[in-house]
Parts: structure tokens; sequence; C-alpha cells
């Protein structure tokens, strides 16, 4: 099987199969992150109290954590939604938003990282790069190091924490202890749209809900992002037609749109 | 008056006297929910801490509780602006998002029936069975029983709370005691977009400011959200701009719209 | 200098430092607000939880507080902020959204301006006449009162305070003590999207990052808000398909449209 061929069977079976992603995911991007995984063709839910994750990760194909806007009682939740995914055996994502820029994300990623052990860590260089030196030095929840640039950290947190790290920037790096995957796809207008690097964590989630290979999920899903960018930006006159555009591509992308468009290579 | 006059009757009285809907809804759908009133016509406010809740109510005309993400301040929230809202004589509309998908989403669900009555019961099969059954079987937020299926349980609800039931679907299907409408507008994209169920029950509560019939209320405001829909439909190419139509279908939605396209029936 | 240049100058700095501007704002606006800075070319940053506001407002160039859905954590986080932003010396602006609608509002904005002492307040004539009055007489977050109405409020306010006043309305009003700017600028379709007068308060936050002036600040603001929407509106069909032009705009806008649109006048 072609890899392009192995990315469109992993769309086909989220398509048909419309995995349930359960997202406890930040007050920013709740709706983009839910039109993103609607538009792919999988069922997003998103629920935080801690009265219910328990039950609700336990009806889920796969659990995403993003701790863009946190606070305590999230954070409690986000730890007994994981230990509930984890005893159900389904892929947890972990999105470490901002992490670097505030004492609170680093402990908080660090604590779910070695509490929850999620599948796949899916974040910006700045944010992998903090987690690995445990620095305080990204600025906001831009991304100010290439994906390149954090690629020591990602192997080093890969390793030590048995999870597939994937790193998003002009060419996306998806590392599982001595593999690497190199995306290219993608366009400068995606940081533009506040929430994309969130869309692309819970697209994770519903291509890992798929494909038990935490390291081909999170490449795939990489790629559809990134084709899915590409097509909306060919007639997107800036970030606002861009988004709306973006969405339509994730519902219309298909084999010939994956076939022709992907760059993706593998170390 | 014709069916279609009816409802076009109710668009104008929203439209000119922009009915102040309060609503205490979940993260996710916020922004669209504010948007789609205001695109309707209607003033959208949200307030739900327990300090303001009950004053708010006091201002609106309609309050329309959504328990799409629930934790337990928000929930005495809701009983406390429902009680200054049945004070004050206002409609209420219940969303029970996501009923049946976990026990705290039923519970809070019955326990708002039971105390506070609202008017009007909007939710779709899934939600409105498992309040019915109280049973436990959803996948997610997603409808998977259609309205039709849900009639029995809908018409026992109606019954036993004395209130509509508005069950969303390919048909739409209202129900006040032994009282049956059927809408059968709307267009397949409206579930690929997040929070169209939550604006659904938004609009109703602004249909339900200015129509004192809860079962016409219920039944024309599916009625212009499904037309909206099918208009929307038109030019659009995936959900991305589906949901962008859909605001400005519901700003330029006229007379002859409704007259051309509605496909209402009264059993 | 002429205005427009330095309407430009500002917008160009923007678009050059992309300063961090740190957001406390409410839960319906995040998205649109998160957007609208990224297209103008700001970096934002939304964080609220008590434990890392302090250290947030420290990584960033302004701080822009935002009343829209309060609760009591929220209140304590964002006089925290303040007081940490004032510490730093970045500029704070306040938007008490729905001031007068509810007393938690009034006092809460009451208290923020007074502890907090921010550069720029912005509002709408109803919230800047409420503030004034204290009175409690507004419509939801809607204003029914021009900036014209409100303009001995604002002036009251500004004096009283110490900061600049920015009334939104058809025409905008800003004030410092005795020097007014008033902005033509702007589309009907504007208060038809819901957001827009916050996303205002969040560009005045970036405006003021680069200009030391908080009056020229918030006129330079109103007249990109405005022009922007003037250019959204020229293709849109809607309050949908404006809201997707209007960020477009703010990413275009370029000199000749600041130049030959701005209708900006000083008093």
């Amino acid at each position: 099987m072609s890899t392009s061929e192995a990315v469109w069977q992993d769309l086909v079976r989220i398509r048909a199969e419309s995995p349930l992603v359960h997202n406890i995911t930040n007050y920013v991007v709740m709706n983009s992150t839910a039109n993103a995984l609607l538009a792919l063709g999988a069922s997003p839910v998103m629920a935080h109290a801690l009265e219910e994750v328990e039950e609700m990760a336990g009806l889920a194909s796969a659990l995403v954590i993003n701790i863009g806007t946190l606070s305590k009682s999230w954070i409690e939740a986000m730890l007994v939604a994981g230990q509930a995914a984890k005893k159900k055996g389904i892929p947890i994502v972990l999105d470490p938003v901002g992490c670097g820029a505030t004492r609170l994300r680093t402990e908080t990623a660090l604590r779910i990282l070695k509490e929850v052990q999620p599948a796949i860590l899916r974040g910006n260089g700045s944010e992998i790069r903090a987690l690995h030196l445990q620095e305080q030095a990204t600025k906001g929840v831009d991304s100010r190091h290439s994906a390149e640039d954090a690629l020591e950290a990602a192997q080093g947190l890969s390793i030590r924490c048995g999870c597939a790290v994937s790193v998003s920037g002009p060419v996306d790096v998806i590392i599982h202890g001595a593999s690497i995957i190199r995306v290219a796809n993608g366009h400068p207008l995606m940081p533009r749209v506040t929430g994309l690097g969130c869309a692309a964590s819970a697209l994770t989630g519903a291509f890992a809900a798929v494909d038990r290979s935490p390291l081909l999920a999170g490449a795939h899903a990489m790629a559809v992002m990134g084709i899915a960018g590409e097509m909306a930006a060919e007639r997107a006159e800036g970030p606002g037609s861009f988004h709306v555009r973006f969405l339509d591509a994730l519902y219309r992308i298909g084999k010939e749109d994956i076939a022709g468009r992907l760059k993706m290579e593998t170390a």
C-alpha cells in the first residue's frame, strides 16, 4: 500500500465509522474543533464536568486533552478522563497549548504526560521544547521554534514517555522512538486562523481511533490538515475565507487530492 | 391566515421587536447561537453567573437553557434563572443536549423539566427518547433515532410535563398533547455544522417570545431553520460555506422564501 | 504626518512587532476575538486561571479585560492580571460588556476601573452611560444610546478615572479629558455579528501596545475596525459572509484603503 493510499484508507474508515472523539479542550477553539471533526466525518463531543468525564470517555473511541484555557477543576477532569480512557484502552492525544509560557501549563502538561500516558503528544516546536527543557521562554501560544529545531526534544520526549510526538511547523515532524516522518503540506495562512493547531490535535484523535499506529495516525492527520489547507488557500482572500474553505476542504478531500498533493517522507 | 403567512408574521414580529433572548448555553455554541439570533433579528444575551441570572432573566422575553457543557455551578444558575423566568411568565425552552449519554445530563434535564417547567422541550430523537426512557444509550450528542422513532416518547413527555416537545430530524416533529405538526424542510449538511440544533433551540426561544402557542412557536422556528438551511445549501461547497450562508439566509429570508418552500403539515 | 498616515504607521508596527495581547474575555467571543487579532497581525493569548494570569500578563504587551460572561473566579483573575499589567506598565483596556444590565456587571466594571486603572475604557453608549450614572436600564448587551448621547458620560468618566474613553456607535467618539476624536467609519451590518464590539476592544489593546497615546490608539483602532467593516460590506450578502470578509479585510487593509476611506475628525 502506498503512503497516500494509507492516508486515504484511514480517512475512509473515519468517514464510515464516524468515531466519537471526546475533547476536553479550551474555550477558544471548542466550536472550530467540533466543526473540523464534523467536516472530517468524525463525531465530536465536548465534556469537562468531573461528574461525567469518566462516563463520556467510556463511550468514546479517542480522548483529546488540550490545556489551552486551564483552571483547577478542568485539570482534575482531564486526569480523571485520562484514567478512564487508559482503562478502556482508547488512544489519548495531549496538546500542551502554551506550554512554557506559564508554570501552570508546563506543570499540567508534565503531569498529564506522566499520569495519563498519552499515545500521541501533539504541539508546536516551542511547546515541545519547553516540555523537554522545562524552560520558561515561549511567547504566548505561537510557535517561535520550527519543528526541526524541536527534533531533539521530540525524540527525547518520545523515548522518555513512550509516546509518538507530532510537532507542527512549515514541515511537520512526527516521531516515535527512532522512526521519523516528515509532512511538508500546509499553507502560511494556517497560523493566521486561531485553533488550527488544536484542530490538528483533534483530528489526530480521530485518526488514532481508526489507526493503531500512533506514528502513522499522527502523520496521516497532519497530512490531511496540510492538504486541506492547500486546497483552502487556492481561493482564499484572507484568514476569514481561508477558514471557511478549510472546513469545506476537510469535507470534500478525496483520494486524488491526497495522491496529487501528499508530501510525506519517512526517514 | 395560511400556515406560511403565520410563520412570516412571527418572523416580522421578531424583526420588529427584537426580543431579548437570555441563553444559558454551552461553550461550544455560544458564538454561533448569538450569531443565529442576531441574524434572525432577535437580541441575544449570554449570562450564567449565579449572581446575575435572576436579574438577566427578568430583563428577557424568553429563556433558553441548554445543557451541552454542564458543571455544578451552571446547573444551579439554570435552576435559578428558570425560577425567575417562571415568575416573570416568559417562555422557557430546554435543550437536553447529549441526554442519555451520561447520567449527569439525563438527571439534570429531568430536574429542569420538573422544577422549571419549560414551555418547550427541544432536542433530537435520541435525547427525547433517553429522557422518556431514562435510558443510557445515546452516542455522544448525535441523533441516532429519527424524529419519528421518538414520537411516542415525545407524546409521553408532552403529556407528563405539560410542554410542547420539538424533535429535530430529517422531518421535524412538534407535539403538544394530541396536536402534531411535521416540518420537512432542511438539508443533510445541517448536522455537519456543530450547534445548529442548539441554534434551533435558541430560535425557538425567539419565536416563543412573540407567539403565545408553544406548539406554533416550536414549529415556526423549525420551519425557518429548515428553509434557511435549504437556501444556504444552494451554493455551499461544504459545511464551512454552508454555515456562513445559513446565517446570511436567516438575515435575508423573506415572505416568498417561506411561501415557496414551506413543508409543514398538521396531523 | 497626516491622520491617515498615523493610523497606517500604527498598523505597520503591529504587523511588524506582532505584540502579544493578553485577553481575559467572555466565552462568546474568544474565538472571534483571537481571529480578529491574528488577522490584524497581533498575537493573541487567552488565559484566565488565577494561577497563571499574573505570569501571562507579564509576557504581554497589552491586557484586555472584557466582562461579557462573568463569574467570581474570573473577576478575581481580572483584578490580579490588572495589577500585574499595571506593575509592568503595559496598557490595559476595559470593555464593560452589558454594564447597566445587571448589578454584577456594573459593580465589577466600577471595581476594575478603580483598582486597575485602565488606560482605555471601551464600550457602547449604553454601557458608558450606565457606568456614569450607575443606572440599571440597558437592554442586554445592545446599544440603545448612540455614542453622542454618551458624550457627557464619557467626558465625566475620562476626567474622573484619568483614562481615555472610546464609545462605539454609528459615529464612534474617543475622548481623553478635553480632547475628542470622532470616527465615522463602519457599516450597519457590524452590530449584526456578535462580538465585533469585543473585537474592537481587543484591537484597541493591540494599538495601545504600539501607540503610547491612549486617545490615538483608541481612535486608530476604531478607524481600522470601521474601514475593514466597509470593505467587508461591499460583497457581503448578510452577517455570515460579512464576518468572513471582515477578517479578510483586517488582514488585507492597506495604506490606500485607509487614505481613501478614513473619516476621522478631531474636535
